[in-house]
């Protein structure tokens, strides 16, 4: 018999998520055209093989404004991410206009060429926008080792340009795609009252493209995230890497970074009254912001982890009561980078056994007598031993789009959430495949 | 078109592989009763259903001898390895007489009954060999959470011990098994001559289980390895966390540790002349040893990678040009683990780009355009840029049930190898079905 406890034991709590829930944009306007200073467009320019594909994304600001990126820490990276980093000295921030995507091709393993394609393309938008080249920012992806052809941006960049609203923000979010199986948008709002900035309301919006799984081509993670509230580029960077780390370096299905990941993030300011200084960093302002950022990016997170090719189920893993954040992270992640507990959760099955064996060899500090599981909410294991759970329940609870894992490691404080999505036949069978 | 280099680059040496072969054991003998000094038996007790399977293994020394193990990290150990620790003084080595294994049943999850019940099943194995119970080490294996019955060892130690012979070896080897799909025993000798051992043949062997992938059960690794060469307890501990380190410890499918691994290794000096010393740790015959070890344990340990659930291929990652060990282990680890390279080699796909983006994110030190990467000999990188191949020539080589993947990050001089499975449709089932 399975050893049972005799008096059910309480849920553990949730992680606390302190941040506000983001929205879809607003009628008439994308995820990164809901903030004010922003247009986009999205067409077809011919990247991609299939009939009135949308390929090519572009954003610009009306203004040059503070811009911070971050890009993939993946020793393999791709010109794009290359030429970007150039275009922000290097320092990850500094002074934009605009960002070029185009997906079907990754410009990846192309070399000294590759290079240079990624640096014309930044002059053909500049020339188009109308600003210097220095100001443009570039991503790509789809296939590597394929030379990116020039052509589709000498034509297409143009008419993007000629096409540029605040509605474009949708086919923006369209062009990008390549494995998602939807666009990913968010928005959310704060208010700028009693803190400096009284009667102003500001925005944070953004798109983003990846299933949180790399296809044969590498299907990518790329976010272009805009905000109407003054932040200085220094600051703003500082913002964007934590939001980053609480949100996409937070989702993590087979494998964590790709060659082409990039986050941009643009502040044109244009929502604070005329004269209006930046937010000042320690200020309430923007502690307002980095909430509503943060918000913007699990969203956009969130919806990555849950399209992943094949998943049925979005895979939430909050591990609480870590000795440190490291600790915290590393139980987490081997939680929901196991395919046993992935392929559990496709096979509807609440066995904490694998979820134990995933953060005994995590690395992190506990004893396994003050571990505690809990399975979309109900206790399956207290202090190392089994809890006796009913089955038809756990059955009806695994009909939900997102199943909840929370691990209570009982050694101290430190908590993280990590996102991932279940192992199924269909990954297998896409990965699987001989390359055509 | 794939960027093309115009002639052909020479592949990759296969990383340096200093020991020898390790060969099956010979006829009458089973893997841990090779060596001289040992002797063993596999029965039914009645821990499995299935009728006719046998479930119980006891292999004993002739006289007490010289012992060391090695078990799990994982936080979550198991009663029996808690308490074979407590029986080497926590030291990883001592003296000791002989082993019980139980399949069917982990003991794992089974708080302080757990831990009485393995001590007790020493007990009875110490009353039937006749000696002290703290010269007892025991391992379980098979269901997790539910208790061990201390019945069929009441009943079938006792016969084991009446059964004990150099032949048994053979029935242990399968009484030990849970999800292999066959038994592995590997033996390996090595001649005293000219190292102060004149005339004397050494053997090490062993048995093992494990298919390397963790089932709902956990399927878990046990060796047990003996030698009839004379090597003293702590030298002999040195030597086996060394060899574990090389073999067992490099093979990696979904999950590196289960509740319950163990590795025992006995030394009963039986093969010595009458009087002669231990070996010196430092001296040619410990050398010599050494090799054997390592051939054995790699042996077994490729074994468990080729066994898998579902699986069709053994996977050999070596890597070469790294700048520390620990680099050159991050990086053919994250191949390893990689269920986009694994799904590959099942789909028969000799695509370089999901090796590179697992190599680029596994922390190791390196240059992109240092890279070298050969897929079953076969050139498919140089310089991080794609070579042409012939994908005839690629689909025959995939035949073959082993597929070696080359990875020189060009950045030292440091090199591993790590071996893994694909993944495949059935690995998904296996492992996604209701816990019946």
């Amino acid at each position: 018999m399975m050893m049972q406890q005799t008096t059910a034991p309480a849920p553990l709590r949730p992680v606390s998520a302190p941040f506000g829930a983001a929205v879809p944009p607003p009628e008439g306007a994308g995820g990164a055209t809901a903030a004010r200073g922003f247009r986009a467009a999205g067409i077809r320019a011919g990247f991609r093989k299939e009939p009135g594909r949308l390929d090519l994304a572009l954003v610009v600001a009306d203004e040059p404004c503070a811009c911070a990126a971050v890009f993939t820490k993946n020793v393999f990276c791709s010109a794009p991410v290359a030429v970007s980093r150039e275009q922000l000295d290097g320092a990850g921030y500094g002074t934009a206009r605009a960002v070029v995507v185009n997906s079907g091709n990754a410009n990846a393993a192309t070399g000294e060429a590759g290079l240079e394609a990624a640096r014309r393309t930044a002059q053909i938008a500049a020339d188009a926008v109308g600003c210097p080249a220095s100001e443009v920012l570039v991503a790509s992806t789809g296939v590597i080792g394929v030379h990116l052809p020039l052509d589709p941006f000498v034509s297409g960049v143009p008419a993007a340009a000629a096409a540029l609203s605040i509605a474009g923000g949708s086919d923006a979010a369209r062009a990008i795609m390549t494995t998602d199986t939807r666009p990913k948008e968010a928005v959310a709002t704060f208010s700028g009252d009693g803190a400096g900035y009284d009667g102003c309301t500001f925005t944070v919006g953004g798109m983003a493209k990846g299933s949180g799984m790399i296809m044969p081509d590498m299907a990518t993670m790329i976010a272009v995230l805009t905000t109407d509230a003054p932040v200085a580029p220094d600051a703003l960077h500082g913002a964007l890497v934590r939001a980053v780390g609480e949100s996409f370096n937070k989702v993590t299905v087979d494998s964590d970074t790709s060659t082409n990941d990039s986050c941009f993030l643009f502040a044109s300011g244009a929502a604070a009254s005329g004269g209006a200084p930046a937010f000042d960093p320690n200020g309430p302002a923007f502690e307002r912001f980095e909430e509503a950022l943060h918000a913007v990016c699990q969203s956009l997170a969130r919806a990555m982890a849950s399209d992943g090719e094949g998943a049925t189920r979005l895979v939430t893993v909050n591990v609480s009561g870590a000795a440190t954040p490291a600790d915290a992270d590393a139980a987490a992640r081997a939680v929901a980078n196991s395919p046993l507990v992935k392929t559990a959760v496709y096979g509807h099955d609440a066995n904490w056994g694998r979820i134990a064996a995933a953060i005994g060899k995590s690395g992190a500090t506990f004893r396994q007598e003050d571990a505690a599981i809990d399975i979309m909410g109900m206790p399956v294991c207290r202090g190392g031993l089994t809890v006796a759970f009913d089955e038809d329940e756990a059955l009806r609870r695994f009909e939900a789009p997102e199943v909840v894992i929370d691990v209570d490691l009982g050694a101290g404080d430190e908590e993280t959430t990590v996102w991932t999505c279940d192992l199924t036949h269909d990954y297998v069978t896409i990965n699987g495949d001989y390359r055509s």
